[in-house]
């Protein structure tokens, strides 16, 4: 995961790590003008709150949240996710490694989702914190000036399997347990939803998330 | 939860229950023909191991697993799922969760899956395993004899978005970190991947399943 963040452009601050790792990234390291502080294995459990054990330990800056003015301007194309109330950590970081794979260009998060630096969900990314763009905005002011469409996926909308999906859009998810919120289901541009065949209440809101991205991305 | 299992033709055996809960559901216990043992919320937390509050507790003989010969004979139409060493419990109930949203008639997992009925998956599956058939076997003497297609996710397989997807066939997903072994990748009719977009390395175990279920069903 460290060797990802390595590789991305997401800038890391300090770092500490084992003689081992150091001697095994240094090429890395010299690529991204970073100098790790060797610690030792006792050292780094200290500062860890990590269970399992661990070679290396970078501090970084969380990513600025730009102003609803210049996120706007990142909304006029491109496929993004908006997501509504996400409580689980675990949820929200599968949710940010799904839009990774599948090329998301944003994911921009409720003021009530869980933080996207809490450290749950750091390690649920796999390392794609370091590469997707996320923004934490109050979401029905970007959505009534939106001009991509905004697709909201509810229990109630219409069939996916037989939606021409645009392109360019934003794909909304709501809630763990209660969904989307009436007034952001209002905004969307189109309620859609993925067919149940068998008899399970609900599907878990990150593999909903992940099933929508990819019929988006087939088209 | 265990209204759901109430609902299903899941044989329970005891229940015990708050005073509440048993007023709250009585129909559903005489339809199943069954009676609660009355406690109190200090006795059911010291029956439980689960740190939220409960209002009731039931015991259930996990499913019996038939021969493989029978399983074979269940195996010659529908769709099915097939898992290999699956360790996380929460991937597997989720995965169960998603075949019982998308109908899938039975889930047979490899002898070195994490166990069904660890209580974090029937956590996780929400109440489909009282629906799902799930079955334990050696994978590779099934495939060997299956009259349906077994198409393997592996991520240097055919994109799955250009395949023409059979109705009754057997989905194969792997290990989390490890995929799917040589020896049933060799099996396999068919290698089929989820095209990538973006740069994360891999997708989450129950998230691929979700993706490809979701293909299934589109057809």
């Amino acid at each position: 995961m460290m060797q990802e963040y390595l590789q991305s452009d997401y800038p890391l601050d300090n770092m500490y790590a084992t003689e081992e790792w150091i001697t095994e990234n240094q090429t890395l390291l010299r690529k991204k003008k970073l100098t790790a502080v060797e610690v030792t294995t006792r050292e780094l459990e200290q500062i860890s709150s990590l269970t399992t054990p661990n070679k290396v330990v970078a501090l970084a800056k969380m990513q600025a949240i730009p102003s609803l003015k210049a996120m706007e301007s990142l909304l006029v194309k491109g496929l993004h996710l908006a997501l509504e109330n996400i409580q689980d950590p675990g949820n929200l970081g599968t949710i940010i490694r799904t839009a990774d794979w599948f090329g998301v260009d944003s994911i921009i998060c409720s003021e009530d989702c869980v933080d996207a630096y809490n450290s749950k969900v750091v390690q649920a990314t796999m390392g794609s914190l370091a590469r997707i763009k996320i923004y934490t905005t109050e979401l029905s002011s970007l959505f009534e000036k939106s001009p991509l469409p905004v697709y909201a996926a509810t229990l109630e909308g219409e069939n996916i399997f037989n939606q021409k999906l645009l392109k360019d859009a934003i794909v909304l998810i709501g809630n763990e347990s209660k969904g989307i919120s009436d007034e952001l289901a209002q905004l969307a541009h189109k309620k859609i939803s993925i067919p149940r065949f068998g008899k399970a209440e609900s599907l878990n809101a990150s593999v909903a998330a992940a099933v929508i991205l990819a019929l988006f991305r087939k088209g």
